[in-house]
């Protein structure tokens, strides 16, 4: 079953829009463009040099200026939110679903951008432009592993900002994010809120890390930094920490997933019919097998301490009461029922908390059984109400 | 405050009884004994010589053998579950809270017995006595290593029945157990029909592994292996993989909580207010370096392959349905709200699935933000349940 059909067997109402939504063709090929700041100086006050951003637009900027939504991308993501890079891709950008003409961000109405973060953890993938650990240091010509400075969500908000700025958009229609985008979408909000009329958080944390999140954080990345070929961080140019990131990558992939990505993909199938688990330690069952090889496979594209400097900024992450106090914007929190990574509680919470001060807050429920990842496949369940939203004043 | 107070708190209903045991002595100085059976046939057919594992027993068996009640420990627990080894112990057994004279598991009409499970993972606690790969093999003087059979809890049941009858047990009351004990007790229920008229599964999986619960469990464990130091289970005698240990233990540590421990007792404090967490990679939060340092003081009692083959033991638990139909027990499901090891839909769904066979089953929510560790600490808000179902026909 299509995350489509799904969705409209979950939610009747949600159907006709997201199976009309379907039938359109989409924003079809984008190009990643380059966007270069000559010197960026960073919330923790050092200067980084020459940094590079890699990002993409559907739609068109009206003469007003005033149409434009910014889609901010998660941790392992990329700013390839909707079309295809050429007709041979198989996939289109994450949340092609969602953003197209007549979509529910619309690019017959709305200007789209989206853009890579610093530190972006795929470094080594060629359609990925970012500003990391793993870039060259002009001052020394070598990579700058951990002399590069930690970064925060907000670090790359106010570098996409400039971007944003310099494509001559003068107020947006809003942000729109998933988890770790969701946290860039509501930093947004907080940085300029007279530039930032609307919010909405996907799968997000709301208005700060949980303390049990963070550490929770600190349990993904620890695999790295226990491998030997980490070495502090300083390994570039020889062998490099592979296990430690794909471990890394294992543990990431699984806690954004539930109940029936396990049981309808796996169950209890051993990896090998002559190799029963119960018979040897080493025997595995096949979604220990599945889980070890995607880790590996998404290794290929990530750089370790690109992962550790994100890993930071998701930590870091906390707006104070007055930055909370300070946001204009109406938010949009829209959680997914079983998302074990922010479970809805943490939406509601900041729901609660937003609505008590005066501010104006909806609230969406992604059901399904799916986890963290309903929040990008089952999207299209959240597809009119994110229409509405955007439309609403 | 004491969890006592907090259950109180949470669950009026439950207080006053609660108040009231709180008031008795408990079981006072409990002695830890050796059970032994000169050899042991596993599941898999593989026989193990000179099998030993650690028990304690609390109250007294009756003439007709017919008030036991047996408590199998969880993964990382022990048989010590209620009084002290001495006085001079800081705290008393996981569960004094609920065992003693007048307690939910009133001891004045009780003989209660828990014992060590094989691989028990604290193998180098000197209260602790097992058999598993650390052990010496009686065939070659040294230790099994990975030569030490795949054991499932239902191995350690049986071990643990042969145990009970040699006390001269005729049919118990039921079994109790939390977590990987509640596993053990459902087996009990499984393997023994007639001898076991009642179960609690406490924080238990119902009569499965979830295969989501299954991969966690592989991530818990994968820390060990990725340590150069386990060398494929090979390191006994020399340098021990004790990195590996200290992380899956942080790992099973932080699932084994959720939001108010992490917030109450952490926060957002770095770990020291000179290395602030903005300003370096390395600067930690306190919550991190508690993490690890808890794992790192637990792996000091553990043994890396004990570890692998609980893990083991926890993947293969899986009743068939003619097992599951085979149960003459009533059972009491007694999961904790925020637990996110074995969350309350997974006790929902055994629930509904013994009635719907017309089996007998109960439920019991424990209510708190504490995680799997409230069915230890949170055990109060259960007394009564618990007092009332072991009492019921």
């Amino acid at each position: 079953m299509s995350p489509l059909n799904f969705a409209c067997h979950a939610l009747a109402a949600a159907c006709t829009f997201a199976a009309l939504a379907s039938m359109a063709d989409g924003v079809g090929i984008v190009e990643k463009r380059v966007f270069e700041l000559p010197v960026y100086s960073t919330v923790g006050g050092t200067s980084i040099k020459h940094v590079r951003v890699g990002y993409e637009t559907y739609g068109r900027l009206n003469e007003a200026g005033d149409n434009a939504i910014f889609i901010p991308h998660y941790f392992s993501g990329t700013s390839h939110a909707a079309g295809r890079y050429a007709e041979s891709d198989p996939l289109p950008g994450y949340w092609d679903e969602i953003i197209g003409p007549g979509r529910a961000i619309d690019t017959d109405k709305y200007f789209v951008v989206s853009a890579d973060a610093l530190a972006n953890v795929n470094f080594k993938d060629p359609n990925v432009v970012t500003t990391g650990p793993a870039s060259i240091d002009p001052d020394t010509g070598r990579p700058y592993g951990l002399n590069f400075p930690v970064i925060s969500y907000r670090d790359t908000v106010r570098v996409h900002k400039a971007l944003v700025d310099s494509l001559g958009v003068r107020r947006l229609v809003g942000t729109v994010g998933a988890s770790g985008g969701s946290i860039q979408a509501m930093e947004w909000g907080a940085l300029y809120p007279d530039f930032v009329p609307r919010i909405v958080q996907v799968i997000g944390p709301g208005f700060e890390i949980h303390p049990y999140v963070l550490a929770m954080v600190d349990v993904w990345s620890a695999p790295i930094r226990l491998d030997p070929a980490w070495n502090g961080g300083d390994y570039y140019g020889r062998a490099e920490p592979v296990e430690g990131v794909a471990q890394a990558l294992t543990i990431i992939t699984l806690m954004a997933q539930h109940w029936d990505w396990a049981a309808q993909n796996f169950g209890y199938e051993p990896e090998s019919a002559d190799r029963p688990p119960a018979e040897r330690l080493s025997n595995r069952f096949r979604i220990e097998a599945a889980l070890a090889a995607a880790g590996a496979a998404r290794a290929a594209l990530v750089d370790a301490n690109h992962l550790l400097y994100m890993s930071k900024a998701n930590q870091l992450y906390r707006l104070s009461e007055d930055e909370i106090a300070g946001i204009k914007a109406k938010i949009l929190f829209i959680p997914a029922s079983s998302d074990v990574v922010f479970p809805p509680a943490l939406s509601e919470r900041a729901q609660e908390q937003f609505s008590a001060r005066g501010g104006r807050a909806e609230f969406f429920m992604i059901e399904g059984g799916g986890g963290h990842l309903d929040g990008l496949y089952q999207i299209g369940q959240a597809a009119r109400a994110i229409f509405e939203f955007l439309a609403s004043d």
